[in-house]
């Protein structure tokens, strides 16, 4: 039995925003099944913005989609046809199904393929949204990469979106002060009325910064980031000292032609973590000297020093700092009467 | 007894580097002391890029330095003079004395005034660098920051100067694989040769990137950072997922205007732990399922969908991601065969 399936292919990289030129529209008849296989007919697509990234040559932490290939996309389908041993015709998949009315599942390959239960608790497209990936990305940047604690103030970003509404309202479950940002009134209406946000700034709005300022009068301890730029830049200003970010989207970026336009999106890609620091803060500051003292003296360690010379010349004296003159601490001395 | 001290006063703020007119050079006498007080002859001015940030009035972790004050420094001195109980003429002391010939030690107030041992075990200028702030800082960021292991490759920007040249030697003496970011082929010589580093790499190469691929074949583990900008965007890109970034300066900002031309900057001034994830890392998926599809049953949480119709329009809706037309997540319904 063969249908015919409808797929796009990825015809040219998008600049900016996605066009239907972008992708060729391909009809063909599905291939005859080979052991191992079984035929999915793709229910529900998920439009993620990963999907973009995708489109994009640029590094990322899967190979971008080759130029003629289906565009790479998660989806659930039910069996249509199988000769695969652990799929039976009228079984609910997940997988990476692709921009296609029919996707091949081959069980000796990987596509991320996963059965879903016969009934299941909930609807599809939630398992795709609340209960799929967009729910276990906020789960996780909650519990592991940035838990946050009760009585704390959390900032979501992209609020309304499928991850960050889903954020917040796992934060209100552990018992912070959680704050949405969204773009427009209704959609801050929405957080609050229907989502139990405790407050939704409108990112829109031109007093957006002292919207965010009164909305979190005690700073921010933690903030789910999923947009970047000016949005990030306004909520890390509002951040507590020892504040963490979990970092999970950086949606401002991926509109302008894919291209990340700061620094940010390797730090999610590689999973970094980059800890900000200052000295004043160390605990064992005495005990780091005697390190370093033990460790000069036994000359484990180089001690260097750039040494000028007159207090008037501080001012110049510190250029050197910036224009690479210099090699070691640089010191001015004040006196030779030590 | 009274003694000529010459002050450098700010006058006006800054643009870019330092220069003399940027300060007044004030002479006048120094003030009887009241009890509790010291007078401390400076001996050794610590130059640091600090400094140059106190100078501008942009958010930092003090205060700028006001217009018309004595410029603000740490350094070393000796008491000259006493009417305090815990210091006496001939003790050597460290704070912040100030851009001056004298200071004045006040017991009741923080200057962050320690005394140091009468006959200190290093020179004072290496009590200033290695065994000062700089390497506190050094041992600060590898031992609680990013604490890099045994074969482990570090890279550490502004390898040559006073926080990065210890910052390698650390590195080496915990057993990493150390590399080394500097201007010019001299300063790279002495990081290998005198440090003992595994590798040096010019920035200033032509060929840098290519320099620092081929020193780090591994990838890179822990990035020790203090330059920022282009140099931090080359070493990030040779990162291993999961690595470390130990914040500790941004120099190629302060050197312009002191004014931050990129986001990092607050990372460091309110110690921010930025973690970048994807979900695919998570190791307790199902376990998150299972809390998500629970909390949606029991409506502890709410699911939210915006559903679009039809394959062929996939690319477009895509863009309903970027233009904020939807809430919750975005589907796409490719067949209502469900």
């Amino acid at each position: 039995m063969s249908f015919t399936n409808r797929q796009l292919l990825l015809k040219t990289r998008p600049e900016g925003l996605v066009s239907r030129d972008n992708f060729e529209l391909r009809e063909q008849a599905t291939p005859e099944l080979q052991d191992g296989q079984a035929l999915v007919r793709v229910l529900y697509l998920s439009m993620d913005p990963t999907n973009r990234v995708w489109m994009s040559d640029v590094p990322q932490y899967m190979p971008p989609v080759a130029i003629g290939e289906v565009m790479r996309g998660i989806g659930i389908g039910r069996v249509v046809a199988s000769k695969a041993r652990h799929y039976a015709v009228g079984d609910l998949v997940q997988g990476l199904v692709g921009w296609q009315d029919y996707a091949l599942l081959d069980e000796g390959k990987t596509g991320y393929w996963a059965k879903l239960p016969p009934k299941p608790p909930v609807a599809l497209p939630t398992l795709l949204g609340a209960c799929g990936f967009s729910g276990i990305t906020a789960h996780y940047g909650l519990t592991e990469i940035a838990p946050v604690q009760p009585g704390e103030t959390l900032v979501v970003s992209a609020a309304a979106g499928s991850v960050g509404s889903i954020a917040g309202q796992i934060g209100k479950l552990r018992g912070a002060r959680v704050v949405g940002i969204a773009g427009g009134a209704e959609k801050c209406r929405h957080l609050v009325d229907d989502l139990g946000f405790d407050a939704a700034v409108d990112y829109k709005a031109d007093d957006f910064k002292q919207q965010l300022a009164a909305a979190t009068p005690d700073g921010v301890h933690v903030n789910f980031e999923n947009v970047g730029g000016a949005v990030m830049r306004a909520v890390l200003s509002r951040m507590v000292n020892g504040g963490r970010v979990a970092l999970c989207g950086l949606i401002a970026n991926y509109a302008s032609g894919g291209k990340p336009s700061d620094d940010y999106s390797v730090i999610i890609v590689k999973r970094l973590t980059v800890r900000g620091f200052l000295a004043f803060d160390y605990k064992d500051q005495q005990g780091a000297v005697q390190d370093l003292v033990g460790w000069v003296v036994s000359g484990k360690i180089k001690a260097g020093e750039t040494v000028a010379d007159g207090l008037e010349n501080a001012p110049v004296v510190l250029n050197r700092l910036f224009d690479g003159s210099h090699t070691g601490k640089l010191v001015l001395r004040v006196s030779g009467e030590e």
